[in-house]
């Protein structure tokens, strides 16, 4: 153990007996002092929600497999487990907020839906450097081993050379084996976005009902999207901004007649 | 009625029965023809969220008063109102997209937990053109007739010049007179954040449990802010986008050992 380890959180939107968040634990355990605040349940497409109408409820988990970290499993969102993780369980503020590693992609505009990229976002809010990581692999059955030394490496720089302030990562991670991985590249967002079709059923009440199906339909062909990466066998980086201020607009919409 | 009006949707999170939205369809009935399709409860920080393990439910609801809109009243989140009535319930796409008006200010980071600005973003991502307006009055009793002079003439303004592309706006109006506001300023995001104390709390079975209470924290001292804008007797105009990319950190990222 260096003199100097730094304090690590760790949550995710999957739940946290998910294997993705298993393996994100894995891998912080050996680069700092982990301590856990995830969801009790899963909280895919929660996006940046937070519970103000009811109660929260955080328990202590028993680590039972002889790992140091530490364990809470929290009733609320992913953002609540990041405000509850900071405000109330950590004594001091963490050096480091890592969410995931989440069951299928968040790339391009997947991270406005996205409960790991928003707790990433949160802890980013709050000053602390912050990566969200998902695997391209949507089943409960996913292999993560592949992923750990890109969630190690990219953990290790941001440890090492921190983040722009107001700046929080989003790295998305190719279903493929890691020979096959040419590498990890740094990309803006894919300009795309979700066409959905509602599948209307009838309940047994009579009742209409709908379940909501979507297609991604990504419209950019820049070679240097978060999309083309992965398409091309990379892991993609994009440094993501919570100030949402499209600057480029202002100086047309100041011309209006307001 | 002119030869072409537009097609209007209008929703909100705080659900389709608050007086929020009631003014804001009231203000679009003498725009255009109008739509509601909103949450049948209160959707309040619900962010992006959207319902993928749930079937939602959607029902035509009868306009009792005389007016001319048709409403649909949505389970879900603001986000599937948008989905549900852009893929399913209209018959061509809308020409705008209105979201709220939102009791209580969705300025600053407060856009990112709003359900009334993530409604208005996800109609953006479908090329619609949008708008979230809040009234800074929590109250379901808060005075919204002097916003209605700012909700039209922005309103016209966007129907007339449309927006730029991936752009929708955040409007929020102060909680004053008509004749004490002073105009409307076109801002950037104030850069602001919550500093949350958890109220901790034992339930009859002995088990503690916790409510979420915030204190909103501006360290943001510019005078071209829509924190500023407010304060000082504003409406707050800001662009708003969805491609999250931090443009400017990508330079800095490549120089990391990756």
């Amino acid at each position: 153990m260096s003199k100097k380890r730094p304090l690590i959180l760790v949550t995710n939107d999957d739940g946290i007996n998910a294997p993705g968040i298993r393996t994100l634990i894995e891998v912080m355990n050996t680069l700092g002092d982990v301590c856990v605040v995830a969801p009790d349940s899963p909280q895919s497409g929660m996006g940046h929600a937070i519970t103000i109408n009811d109660a929260l409820y955080c328990n202590s988990i028993k680590v039972i497999n002889g790992e140091p970290h530490k364990e809470y499993s929290c009733s609320g969102t992913p953002v609540d487990c990041v405000k509850i993780a900071v405000n109330e369980i950590l004594k001091r503020k963490p050096d480091l907020c890592v969410s995931g590693i989440n069951h299928g992609s968040n790339s391009s505009i997947n991270v406005i839906y996205s409960g790991t990229m928003s707790a990433a976002v949160e802890a980013g809010t709050l000053g602390v450097p912050s990566i969200g990581f998902s695997l391209l692999d949507y089943s409960m059955e996913a292999d993560f081993k592949p992923s750990k030394k890109f969630v190690k490496s990219i953990t290790e720089q941001v440890l090492k050379n921190g983040l722009p302030k107001g700046v929080v990562l989003n790295v998305n991670i190719p279903k493929l084996d890691a020979s096959e991985i040419k590498g990890i590249k740094v990309c803006r967002q894919a300009n795309a976005h979700w066409e959905e079709k509602f599948d209307k059923r009838t309940n047994p009440l009579g009742r209409d009902y709908y379940w909501l199906t979507g297609e991604f339909v990504n419209e950019d062909k820049g070679e240097d999207t978060d999309e083309w990466a992965l398409h091309n066998g990379f892991v993609s980086v994009v440094p993501v901004q919570f100030d949402l201020t499209a600057h480029h607009a202002m100086k047309e919409l100041n011309t209006w007649d307001l």
